[in-house]
């Protein structure tokens, strides 16, 4: 038998607010999900004027990040043409994204959980998603 | 062109709590999607020990209490063998759901957003909506 | 070879405004789709007001009348429990319609196109469907 | 609560009229899309001789711009191999358009809507949509 360790609800809402006030300092509406270690959804958030498209993306991202447990723009350069996970974006009806903007949640070496954010450019949602992470690693 | 009036996410998160305290208070951790009323996701919770088969069913009764206008109980009774959308259940990819515990939230007799819960009984499911709708018109 | 007689974008756009006409009469704004003879999109318009389920629906309802040659409230018949086409209703991805408002156009006792219509009862939805085929038979 | 501005029908038409008439001139027969703020479908028409497949990949570019409030060919940029949204393309499904012909429609710097245009080349559905545009801002 297994025992598993994963972010409960509380978590999941410290995640969302870490990323929530970073998206607000940078000025950008985010779409923001976190989901358990399997991938499964725990909590969503879309700020008014977050894309409706994004919904979708953040919630995928977060599912990609834990249950694949890698960050998502690791998978961008791992499945670039000639590169060995080239086509892998397509997977599972299009859910495996290789868009930066989602990350596993890790403690004490396990992936618990994943965080997914959509609506920015690549590099501001990693960046949202980063500061969701750090909020709820400092209140370990 | 048109003016159309939405939840927005603080408005979600005032459903969000209202209908998370009557799940304690039945002692039900439930599954609440809340949604803008074109049915896009707003915000989400699953309590812990909220199914995880409740994600994709709560948000689906939100979207189809705000898409369709209608409560989902009520498309529960006319889509009984024999009755007029007998069969409606599976459109949508399935989305359409005709089980209890969608609500729209309806402000001014305009449909503003939706709210899905399911982890419970269709009764409790519904029981659980309609508690954040009443803490949300509360505010009003 | 085949030779196959189909609704033009004319026919469709007739069809459109015989519907669109009855939904005004009786009050209720709806999703109208036109289909052709394989059940391929022609046209679709979605009154203000018309549901945002509804226009799928509509759609579906258009493909499954010509792309099977039945209405869709046969289906209804035929798909209830005991009966011979029962769980059709999931079919195609739960494409396949069995709620009324989905008929085909008939032109020299041949499917030439279909026509789909939600938002209403499946009353209602059938009723201005065929205004729509009835509208465009009288041109002929 | 949110205030949202979006298009109406008749505004949709109004975008589809435009389009058409541009690819009449042009020599092309498309299929049109037009949808709401939210990316929802407003009204579609397939020209005679517009291309089957054509149609959802119309409708899909219409989504795109108007739920990510962007322009499809902006994407096809941002997700070339080594640029940063590469992969997002089969994102929803496959739903994420990022081939041109896809514009989001703007007044008073605000999506209301998008125009989706497919079955020529993406330059041609682009000019295409831009004529649909052009016809629907000259009404204001």
């Amino acid at each position: 038998m297994l025992t598993i360790r994963r972010l409960d609800l509380n978590d999941a809402r410290i995640l969302l607010q870490g990323a929530r006030a970073r998206a607000a300092e940078i000025g950008v509406p985010m779409c923001i999900a976190i989901t358990d270690e399997s991938g499964q959804l725990i909590a969503f958030e879309r700020m008014d004027g977050g894309k409706v498209t994004s919904a979708t993306i953040a919630i995928d991202k977060a599912f990609t990040a834990a249950a694949a447990k890698k960050a998502t723009h690791e998978y961008g350069e791992s499945s670039q043409p000639g590169a060995p996970a080239y086509g892998i974006a397509s997977a599972i009806q299009g859910r495996l994204m290789v868009v930066g903007g989602g990350l596993p949640v890790i403690v004490a070496a396990e992936v618990v959980g994943g965080i997914g954010v959509s609506s920015g450019t690549p590099a501001q949602d990693r960046d949202v998603a980063q500061a969701g992470i750090d909020a709820f690693l400092a209140t370990l």
